[in-house]
């Protein structure tokens, strides 16, 4: 099943179911308004919605319409917690690498784990919109999954059935903040502004055999101002999968349905992939000529994310975005 | 105008008009189902409350009834945003001190704030549930409010005018897990379990001349096991009011309706007024004694955070917690 939310006159939009295909869709606000009541009432929900679909895809439904991914929001427009992890470590290594630092061992076993602010997600073909190209604008490549209430102290072997959806996201970065934020110890809050998700979420059932309950298997695919920028494999040098990293979210307190769980920068150690941030390439080009090529974002460029199954079909439809002038109120 | 939430059926529960001396109540479901719901509304809602909560306060109605602060959730259950600031910065130079570290004179300057987890608050007067008494269970009794919309980029000048609310927060901790975060510089994730917030909010017009627009100057007070902990007043060393937090949080990225804003632990330099929180005082004995003697929390441990008016009244009603073991699911 695929599901979205299209934009409305309501902060959270309207529920949609989308067809396999991306082509069509059919509303769903009959069986819940939008997707965060979907979830909080997940196990009742999951069967109706599941049902519609299957109508939806063999083509029974009079009061279906086209899918338009350039009017949907992220299919939570807000959510209570976005947590977001790093979990290709040896993307955490190379950053390191790259400042002469030595990567803690503990890192390959004890996950890296940020809040992000989750009460302004931009739609997948919003504008990102910053007041300042000296920031060092990037984004960054990463899978998400959508949790129903998942108890406090879950093991990682429990915590898999918890997850109800599965989406693409842009953790748009501000680097050139990142650094004296880092030296505050309080972790990341300015140069994380909000972030966008993909057009559609999926369940993980839709996604087959790409699926093996704790991470998928395909690459992600970044086109920075439509050049390809890399498409390394979700599936391959993930360390922590996500049941590891819901266990390790809800280790002190249960996380409420809605919440979205992310894996951080997909990055596959083998470098001929590419990269799923621009921050990543820049530290390939210091380690390789002792200084960084690739420029940071600036206004007017764009960045497209999206994944493939196996017949090049698009899954979760593209995040595309400009980066744009925002100007502050007076 | 005092606004609080009664636990329902609902997860977000049912909002209703609390009087004055927090005695009597009405319910608002029919202006607002929840207190999301009115500030996702507050232009329109905030006037139709107030009426209510005038007609309440001189008795004219006949659906009021009896205020019980142990019905109540938090104000918001759950939210969309949570971030919490140290803005009493001569806690954060004593903390430093205790370590023998220098504090970075920024810290004067540049607002510390940390993104919480807003997905599963508790009620005020909920057990604190944890699974492990040697993670160093702390409180930490702190100011917040809660805002509108609030545009990205808003100066200092003009946030306060988007506090739509104040209330009292527990922000609890775990010490023990603290510093391992800090070393892996993605900031408080574990060590921050869910927050719990006083039974009622209230507009900053109800504090009179307590609030000067931008911060309170009032006492607030901490038992810890029915015994005496602290006292400084909220008003005395904020280093950076709210205005000034609500700004640094909008730096970057609009905040949605309902977003958070804690001060961090309420601290005076005059240490005849006590603690807000226990590794504070730990502290304090560290630097006068060569080690701490106070302990952190352990199970059956109570702990109650109240602020009162010129008249001794309670302005918010008191957070009234135990610490209680949870049996993680087998």
């Amino acid at each position: 099943m695929k599901l979205a939310t299209l934009k409305s006159a309501h902060r959270d939009g309207e529920l949609i179911i989308v067809s396999s295909a991306l082509s069509r869709a059919v509303k769903a606000t009959d069986i819940a308004p939008t997707l965060q009541q979907a979830l909080d009432q997940w196990h009742d929900c999951e069967k109706a919605l599941t049902a519609r679909f299957l109508a939806l895809e063999s083509n029974e439904l009079s009061n279906a319409f086209a899918f338009d991914a350039t009017k949907t929001t992220s299919p939570l427009p807000r959510a209570y917690q976005w947590a977001d992890a790093s979990a290709y470590v040896n993307h955490v290594e190379l950053v390191r690498k790259s400042r002469g630092v030595e990567m803690p061992t503990s890192f390959w076993t004890d996950p890296l784990m940020y809040q992000g602010g989750s009460d302004s997600f931009i739609g997948p073909r919003d504008p990102i919109l910053l007041a300042d190209e000296a920031w060092g604008i990037d984004f960054e490549a990463e899978v998400a999954v959508i949790t129903t209430d998942v108890p406090m102290g879950v093991t990682p072997e429990k915590a898999g059935q918890y997850i109800a959806l599965v989406m693409l996201v842009n953790d748009v970065s501000l680097r050139n903040l990142a650094m004296n934020e880092l030296g505050k110890g309080f972790g990341f809050f300015n140069c994380k502004p909000s972030s966008a998700f993909s057009p559609v979420a999926v369940t993980p059932a839709s996604l087959g055999e790409a699926w093996d309950g704790k991470k998928i298997h395909l690459p992600i695919i970044s086109h920075l101002n439509q050049k390809w920028f890399g498409n390394p494999n979700a599936g391959i040098d993930m360390t922590f999968d996500f049941p590891t990293l819901i266990a390790h979210a809800a280790k002190t307190r249960p996380l409420g349905a809605g919440t979205i769980i992310g894996s951080g920068t997909v990055s596959n150690s083998d470098r001929s992939f590419g990269s799923s941030c621009i921050v990543e390439k820049r530290m390939l080009e210091t380690l390789a000529d002792g200084k960084p090529s690739t420029e940071f974002m600036k206004f007017g460029d764009t960045i497209r994310i999206e994944m493939l199954d196996a017949n090049n079909q698009s899954i979760f439809g593209a995040i595309d975005q400009e980066v744009m002038r925002y100007h502050p109120p007076a």
